[in-house]
């Protein structure tokens, strides 16, 4: 009989157009599929928490799946691994009640944003940090995350995934951290995110941290609700760290 | 007139064959010779402090060429960067004496191996370490450190760089690091290294550190300079991270 498994995935986005199925383009969730098949599921489409765009990697995505599995999860889990490409893999694997929705019943995401500050690009860390130059003063960035926090109409930071949706958010944390050397981290969790939502919400707080942008900004966009964002952080210095339930 | 450049190079390994020209692969050489040949340098050859193999870093490469340059050093940097390949970059550059050779004159050179003790394969963390399960312990790993320091005949860890060369190497330092979560860092640096010895190293003192090795086999493998050490640790752990001089 088939139960209903979660699965926590991670996948460094680098080499894919993103979590969901493309028609053409590599896709986490066409790898995780054709692997699933051949353990003879027959599902129409993996169930996921969150779409993550092109380059964008996942610590902590979420997945699920019903499948006829006659041995441990902990099995299934290796038997998903030994097949699944090198740049994705499967964390965690537990059974689940039948009704589980990894998107409807999220309670919240979590993304990361790396910066690093160099005048010059770092080969070794471009694949998952934005380079930033000149560096962006932290309580500058601390002061505009601040005000992303709570429920705002978050339209000027992006688009609903379903056309004429609700763009009102509950941004539960905002956060800036300053690494050893000369990286920062953006950590943001909230009940959901808009289409390019977080790269967004980066760009327009490096720019304020530069000085290059009126930190009162921020409050304009969240009053305003349409007029959109200008600057978007690229992909590759975002995760997405965990998914709550 | 044409002068003498000194360059550090960084770049990520993963898509190279290698830092030396290959008749067939991508090499950083290759890459850094194009650029070169678009700003007029007419050498036959790049000349580089140490061949790095395929898929291994550098954080601290060194090059040189003459070039007839008519404009301030901190130009041609900017030129060569410019048309560099985001994978590889020139972090700094120099005029150096027109006799500088990076390889002859380097008085040593250090490497870095980094691990990740894990069950699962993390795809954020494979590019740049190697993967160890089960995690080896500090103290057997430093005490074959240890024993690798000083003056010995290496020839079991790897082959001369030229036929019939000597296999002798000073071990300035070697040492490994716990870092934060369950990464650990071999640094070690030679008056110069032979061919996969840091890998040979670092594979060896793995085993050694998780019980499966005898700790004696260190000193044994010294002493005899001929049976190679059976295990090698994969390339994307490892980065040259400095030359001297």
């Amino acid at each position: 009989m088939a139960a209903r498994y979660k699965v926590v995935l991670a996948y460094d986005g680098s080499a894919f157009h993103g979590m969901q199925r493309q028609k053409n383009g590599r896709s986490v969730q066409a790898e995780v599929e054709m692997v699933l098949r051949s353990l003879g599921w027959q599902g129409r489409s993996l169930l996921v928490a969150g779409r993550t765009d092109a380059g964008v990697h996942a610590s902590g995505q979420v997945a699920a799946f019903d499948l006829n599995w006659r041995h441990a999860p902990e099995a299934l889990q290796r038997a998903l691994n030994a097949s699944l490409p090198a740049d994705v893999v499967v964390s965690q694997l537990s059974p689940v009640a039948e009704d589980f929705h990894p998107r409807y019943q999220a309670r919240s995401r979590r993304y990361q944003y790396r910066l690093y500050c160099q005048p010059q690009r770092d080969p070794l860390r471009e694949r998952y940090a934005w380079r930033v130059w000149p560096a962006p003063g932290l309580r500058l960035l601390s002061a505009a995350a601040r005000q992303l926090r709570g429920r705002h109409d978050f339209g000027s930071f992006g688009s609903a995934p379903t056309p004429g949706g609700s763009t009102v958010r509950q941004v539960q944390a905002a956060a800036w951290q300053k690494m050893t050397g000369d990286e920062f981290v953006f950590s943001v969790s909230a009940d959901g995110f808009l289409y390019r939502m977080v790269r967004r919400m980066v760009a327009l707080q490096v720019k304020i941290g530069q000085g290059q942008e009126d930190p009162e900004l921020v409050a304009r966009l969240l009053e305003d609700g349409r007029s959109k964002a200008r600057h978007m952080a690229p992909p590759q210095g975002l995760t997405l760290v965990a998914v709550e339930y």
